[in-house]
C-alpha cells in the first residue's frame, strides 16, 4: 500500500465546497469518485483545506492510499481524464504512509481578489469581488501590517468554528494592485499563515475593505484583534474572491525528502 | 425617438452565440428581454458582431430605439440590474438615428488566447484554448505578418459563409506571450481588421498553431491565402479562446461627434 499526495486545482463556482456531503456536489466527492473508478475499489481522500462553497484553489492537497502499481506521476493524466474540467490534478507524488495533510506543520497562502471598477466585467464575476466604491490602498496596506505575527484571531472567525485554539500566526499580508486593460484595477490581498480559522481570510479581507472605504482606521486593527469579538471586525467578504494558492509542508512530506 | 448605442461585454460560455434564435439562450435575446422590460414595449437590438456560441466579448455594440425619457448613460445601471451577471453593459450613448452597426466602416479587434502548459488550469477552461504541445512563437510571429493587408480570405472562412465578397483588410496581427504565475504561458493572438468572415479569426488562430508545432511553414501562408481553398488552412480553433475586444467606427457614430 502506498500513500499518494495530489496537488489539486479547482474552480469552486459549481461546488458546495471541498468537503464531501450527502446530496451535494463537492470537490472531495469528485476526487473520491474518480479515484474509486481508477482503483476499482472505494477510495476516500484526506484533504488539506476544506474550502467553502464558491472558493477556488490552485494548490489544495489531498492524499489517498492505493494498491495500484503505477508510477506516482501517472495519476495526473489518469485522474484528469476522469475528473470534470473545473478540477485538475497538477501533480502527484508518493509520500510517507502516515502523512496526514491536516495534522502537520504547514504554511498556507490564500489570495483574495477585488475588482475595483465602476462597472463589473463578466469574466471576473466568479473569481473576484466586484467593488465600485473608491478604495484607499495605502490605508489598507497600513492596516494589513497589524495582522502579522502570532495573535488570537477570535474576532476574525465565524461562530461556526470548532477548534482547540483561535491563536494563529500570520507570516505575511501583502496587497498588490494591477491595472486592467479594460480600465479599473484588480486588488489582490495575499495572506500567508500557519493555518486559518473558519472564514478568517474572508473576514480579514472584509475588514481591509472597510479600511479602504474609511469606515475603519488602520490603527483600529490591533484593538479589534485584542477585543476578540467578531462584531468588531468587518463583514465576511464573499467566497468568489478567495483562492488557496499554496500549501508548503515543513520538514518535507514526500518519500524522497524524508529519506 | 432616440437611437441608443450600447457597448456590451459578455462571457459567452453559457450562450448559443449572439444572434437571437428560437429555443436557445442568446446574448441578443437577453438584451431584447431586458430592454423590452425596461421600455415596457417590445425592443429588438441591432448588433455589430454576431459572435458564435462560446465566444466572448469585451466590446460588442448594439443599438436600439427608445421613447424613454432618461439620459443615455442611465441605461447602463437600468439594464445591468435586468441582465444576467455574465452580460454587462459597459457604456451607453445616443447615436445618429440611422446608425446601423453592421452597415458602416469599422475596425474590429479580436483576441485569441492559448494556454500553453503541460496541465490545464481550471480558471482558463472557458476563456483560453489549452494546448500542451511546445510552440515556436517566433515562427508564429513570422507567419502572422503575411496575413496583413488586403486579401481574399476565402481559404480562411467556413463553408457556411454567405457574403458578397471574401476580400477583407487586416491592419494588424500581433502575438503576445505572458508568463503565468502558476507556470506555463498565455499566448494571445490579436487581430485587427475591417471585418471578418465566418470563423476567420479562429481559422487564422488554428493555422498559426499549426505553424507553432511545425506542421506549416511561415512562408506557406501566402500560398495558402492565394489558394483560396479552405482545406489548405489549419483547423478552426475552438470558440472559448476567442474574444471580441474592440469595435471602432470610422467617421464617428455618436450624436455629439456627428454634429
Amino acid at each position: 500500500m502506498r500513500r499518494i499526495l495530489l496537488r489539486v486545482s479547482y474552480d469552486g463556482t459549481n461546488y458546495h465546497g471541498f468537503q464531501e456531503q450527502p446530496n451535494a456536489v463537492t470537490i472531495e466527492g469528485e476526487l473520491n469518485k474518480a479515484l474509486s473508478d481508477l482503483n476499482q475499489t472505494e477510495i476516500h481522500v484526506i484533504g488539506a483545506s476544506r474550502t467553502d462553497a464558491g472558493v477556488h484553489a490552485y494548490d489544495n492537497v489531498a492524499v489517498f492510499d492505493t494498491e495500484l502499481r503505477m508510477s506516482a506521476e501517472k495519476f495526473v493524466p489518469a485522474l484528469n481524464t476522469r475528473l470534470p474540467d473545473d478540477i485538475v490534478i497538477q501533480s502527484s507524488e508518493e509520500c510517507e504512509s502516515d502523512f496526514h495533510p491536516r495534522k502537520c506543520d504547514c504554511k498556507k497562502t490564500y489570495e483574495y481578489r477585488i475588482l475595483a471598477r465602476k462597472v463589473p466585467l463578466p469574466e471576473y464575476r466568479n473569481n473576484a469581488y466586484f467593488f465600485y466604491r473608491p478604495l484607499d490602498i495605502k490605508a489598507m496596506e497600513r492596516a494589513a501590517i497589524f495582522f502579522k505575527g502570532r495573535h488570537d484571531f477570535n474576532a476574525f472567525c465565524s461562530a461556526k468554528t470548532v477548534t482547540k485554539t483561535t491563536i494563529r500566526t500570520i507570516y505575511n499580508v501583502a496587497i498588490r494592485e494591477e491595472k486592467i486593460k479594460e480600465g479599473g484595477r484588480l486588488i489582490t490581498i495575499s495572506i500567508t499563515g500557519n493555518g486559518f480559522l473558519y472564514n478568517m481570510v474572508r473576514i480579514i479581507a472584509g475588514t481591509l475593505l472597510q479600511v479602504g472605504i474609511g469606515a475603519i482606521k488602520p490603527t483600529d486593527i490591533p484593538k479589534i484583534i485584542m477585543s476578540k469579538e467578531r462584531e468588531n471586525a468587518g463583514p465576511t467578504a464573499p467566497p468568489q474572491g478567495l483562492k488557496l494558492k499554496k500549501i508548503e509542508f515543513k520538514g518535507g512530506k514526500s518519500k524522497k525528502s524524508a529519506e
